[in-house]
């Protein structure tokens, strides 16, 4: 079975299980158990951290029950919190291991520029107190796209070797209903370990006029993690889209139950 | 000290003070006293239901302390969770009783159309998994712009004579960027306990075809509550605005703080 799953991360010490924490994972495997005793435990695409929220999280599961769908989601969501919500499942091959099939992911930064807190955001927005320069952050962004060497953008002491990746897209764009809102999508085929919290956390020192424009570039080329700002926080991230080379067959409820209603 | 508050009121017993539950006004009263401990209890306008939300609520409190406005509400926020927010703070009169100067409220209230539950409005809007006829709410919704006897939207039980109210606008909308999302604003002189959520469930109920277009108007005529529909639950209601007749002097931090910014 695989789920499409969105989340508030705020309660959760991250999606990968941990023996005495509250996770996403965890809370899926305890209502897969729920309905299925002896089904597998489940394999997600993201191992997003404690605090990184989800829209759409891609996890895949087996079992031998004879259940559709559209039966799976109902009954998995009895056994869930209000926190996470299964918004679709299909049927696929056994054995499908999501993570192997991601083909590209996109995430949405979502921060505010005010001096004063906002209840509604604790929890889901990164506030800065300075204001920004959108332009100067959409321009600097834009030497990131590409196929390029992000070693400089990964969590010092990650001592992986391969760190080229490929970002397709990053968009800043503010919000015409709220204009202390700023949100950050970078969409790529993978991301390391924080690399899209650093993008945005320079981005974002940028904007505020502690790191240069030149910045980034002088960053993909010394490969120095010291030569970026900040980290953002992690409330204000979420995973949007996981596009897998592989979608099984028999969604529910379908692309058409998520379309505008109109009377 | 008048205060301009917002607040989540998902994880409180209302705003009224209890002895022993979690309240809003409680939150208040401790954080007041934790700065000055001679200072007076919190006085606010309206009465909140446990898990109403409010984007200003109007408070006031009496203290000797020389603190300037903008002191007042930087301590304040030191001492308050963060699920209540000083959004502004006035020197007033000593004894003023926002209560009584209080001319005008506006209510908004969020609910949203799916058959799917949604972890990011859990707890700050209703979930009516209908689809909703969004032009027969707004055209039922005109019977009651007026003056009228409103005995037949109070809680059964409440028993006061003196039932006639003001309302002024009532505006069903919905949001362009989310077609699931609609907006009911109530704005009115004075309201009697619950009469917002009765209202808005009377709508739903017209809107999903369970009441006619008549029962308005109706229920207005025979003063009885059994004419109408459901109550809306409380996580969809927010306090947005209070009008009061007296703002006194020196506010922090001014209407233009919150204005747009921009680069």
């Amino acid at each position: 079975v695989l789920l499409t799953v969105a989340y508030d991360g705020a309660p959760f010490a991250g999606y990968a299980r941990q023996p005495h924490a509250r996770t996403v994972a965890g809370e899926l495997d305890g209502a897969v158990r729920a309905v299925d005793p002896k089904a597998s435990l489940v394999r997600g695409v993201s191992r997003t951290d404690a605090g990184v929220h989800a829209l759409a999280q891609r996890v895949a599961f087996d079992s031998v029950l004879d259940i559709p769908s559209r039966g799976w989601a109902l009954a998995l969501m009895r056994h869930l919190p209000h926190e996470i919500a299964i918004r679709r499942a299909a049927l696929i091959t056994p054995g499908f291991e999501p993570r192997r099939h991601s083909v590209e992911k996109t995430y949405v930064y979502r921060l505010y520029q005010s001096d004063l807190r906002d209840p509604f955001l604790a929890g889901r927005a990164w506030r800065v107190p300075q204001r920004l320069n959108h332009s100067a952050m959409a321009e600097a962004a834009k030497v990131l796209i590409g196929e390029h060497d992000f070693a400089a953008f990964r969590a010092a002491g990650d001592e992986r070797e391969e760190t080229v990746r490929k970002i397709f897209r990053i968009e800043v764009r503010t919000d015409s209903r709220d204009p202390r809102l700023l949100e950050i999508a970078v969409e790529g085929d993978r991301f390391m370990y924080r690399m899209v919290r650093i993008i945005v956390g320079a981005l974002v020192d940028i904007g505020r006029g502690r790191l240069s424009a030149g910045a980034l570039s002088r960053a993909l080329e010394t490969r120095q993690r010291r030569d970026l700002g900040v980290t953002a926080p992690p409330e204000g991230l979420y995973l949007e889209r996981v596009l897998l080379d592989d979608e099984g067959t028999d969604p529910w409820p379908g692309p058409e139950s998520f379309a505008p209603r109109s009377n």
